[in-house]
């Protein structure tokens, strides 16, 4: 045993750059390995092609980041850190709205006019039906067809998860790897449903809210949380019979905007009709959020939401990470129900019975 | 030194039943000590004596649960844990409203018409001013003198705290030691101004908003979310050249209640006016709570949502702990204030701060 230890020691030291082998190991199938390992490319490749706008590179980084295997956290970290840098620099836009307001149409036709100006966008489709299907819907290659040929366009349907945490995270981390590729604009697109758009609207600088004419019925669809966060809503399908529809939902829309406590940003929402079909109105969409965003520069809360969504996001990511540790602790499983019912029984104070269950957890601990 | 433990030793063995004292301790003074201990009632004679109603024994559990003094915690538990068999019986009722809609002498009147009708009510006060004043701004004696006289009446002052969980975990655990008492409705009493109002909801069978009339403007006083959790609200001061406009405001708040979406338990929240001073609506007002509990308890609402409460306190406390055992962690406070600049300052990603940041945490407990 020791002998052994001592040859390798002694193989390691004079080949020090030779893997350590058994003396029976085909030179050919090292060859191979060694090639393989060449043509993928390390972190360091990775990142200089990312920021050098390397598409293939972003797409790889982001399939690290969104991997739920922990031989990738090192890596996925060390290319955010290296990013974050050179990120920072993009418009992000939230799009949301409830299935059927033909948000994939709009945001093509919205993005193919931003590339006509010159930029360059990247889009990320947060859809909570691929976390049930594996993909969307539709299907993730039919939808935004054209925006996706685009040269200057970037189409990704973003990670599902189990957690609105780890979606939050992931989406949040592509932003950086999309800005550090040199994309200036960002839009996240989600469906209007559920826990998503809160976290959305947590990491982007403009929220809109998607929205087709029709009666009272069809507004309470959106929840009224959403909608006390949009910056602007839009209404789609403004074209051929519809459009005095949706002149009149447009003013519906913006009567109900009013009954929300004014923004600490100074901004008063804006009611839109745009056709996703005719184009008419998607450049007054852009020129709003060219205005928001010009305005909330000047008067600094540009830069101070985003500081305060940075903050939130490590406040949030923290707490998560306390009571993940917690619920997932098998002492704290096992109490947990039997504490739950006695609780719910009488039997003990909750506030007795959670300090007991939380200095039980801290014994494991030590 | 061994000598004198030895002997110290000695004399426990020797006397088994005394105390180890110096030769030269007076037994005159040794036999006061042991007189006021005697006096002192051990925690079974104050369960005893809170259990067969005895309202100075009740004060004194108060004290001991309202204490901030570690050396009370157990004590406190104890109590807690011997009357909560014999507590869950009362009707709970939240009360609140804005300052100047006359709280107190509604509270006084309401309670009155509750002894009359013979049952045993216990007012318990959460002041948000008395944390600043050590006090009430009115003093807590000249508050609901009237009802402070009755015998089958106990109003206590509430404890006031740093945090929202304190005086929430103080408030419930008196709640239980007033029902162990025999008291058959407890009234909490707050100012709808804060974050108190949301714990009070979520440990009361009934929440009630109090009011006044007047414009929109005076409406706009009362947080939205306020007025989302109540399930009646009274217009008070009905009386006098004010009764027509309080018929105007209770049909204008009637209209703002139907926004709110509709209510779990199936209850559709009640308008009503009444007057302090001239009695007129108290009994209303009762009657309407009356038939709230009897409609809850016959649909399984009533102890299902007590059954809900008590969990939500249980998860509450349980993250409060976490949160807290780690904001107080010495390490932690170092690190923070660094990693949130870095963060800000978009050195860091929020997620892997966060991440390393707990791991450093955990490190600090093994």
């Amino acid at each position: 045993m020791l002998i052994f230890t001592k040859s390798l020691f002694t193989l390691k030291k004079e080949n020090p750059n030779k893997e350590n082998l058994p003396d029976n190991f085909s030179p050919a199938v090292l060859k191979k390995i060694q090639q393989a390992r060449k043509n993928q490319p390390n972190t360091e490749e990775l990142i200089t092609n990312i920021l050098s706008g390397d598409i293939g590179a972003l797409s790889r980084a982001i399939t690290l980041i969104e991997s739920n295997n922990p031989n990738h956290f090192t890596e996925a970290n060390a290319i955010i850190k290296a990013c974050l840098p050179h990120a920072n620099n993009s418009v992000r836009i939230g799009i949301t709205g409830v299935p059927g307001v033909g948000k994939s149409t709009f945001i093509e036709a919205f993005g193919k006019h931003l590339t006509k100006l010159g930029k360059k966008i990247a889009v990320l489709t947060i859809d909570p039906s691929s976390s049930l299907s594996h993909g969307s819907i539709l299907g993730d290659k039919t939808r935004m067809e054209e925006l996706a040929k685009d040269p200057n366009a970037y189409v990704r349907p973003s990670a599902s998860g189990d957690t609105v945490g780890g979606v939050a995270r992931k989406t949040r981390e592509t932003i950086t790897l999309c800005e550090a590729c040199g994309f200036d604009t960002v839009i996240i697109e989600t469906v209007g449903v559920g826990q998503n758009e809160i976290a959305v609207h947590s990491m982007v600088d403009f929220f809109l809210l998607l929205n087709v004419t029709g009666t009272g019925d069809e507004l309470q669809g959106i929840k009224k949380g959403i909608m006390e966060m949009a910056d602007a809503i839009v209404i789609n399908k403004a074209d051929g019979d519809n459009i005095q529809k949706a002149v009149l939902a447009k003013a519906e829309m913006n009567n109900a905007l009013h009954l929300f406590p004014a923004k600490k940003s100074g901004w008063i929402p804006v009611t839109l009709t745009c056709s996703s079909k005719t184009l008419e109105g998607i450049n007054e969409v852009w020129e709003t959020i060219s205005n928001y965003i010009e305005r909330t520069q000047n008067n600094t809360f540009f830069e101070s939401k985003r500081a305060e969504q940075n903050e939130f996001w490590l406040m949030e990511t923290i707490e998560n990470q306390l009571k993940q540790d917690f619920f997932n602790n098998s002492e704290v499983q096992i109490l947990l129900e039997k504490t739950k019912k006695a609780v719910q029984n009488n039997e003990y104070s909750p506030f007795a019975a959670a300090q007991l269950l939380v200095e039980k957890y801290f014994n494991t601990k030590t």
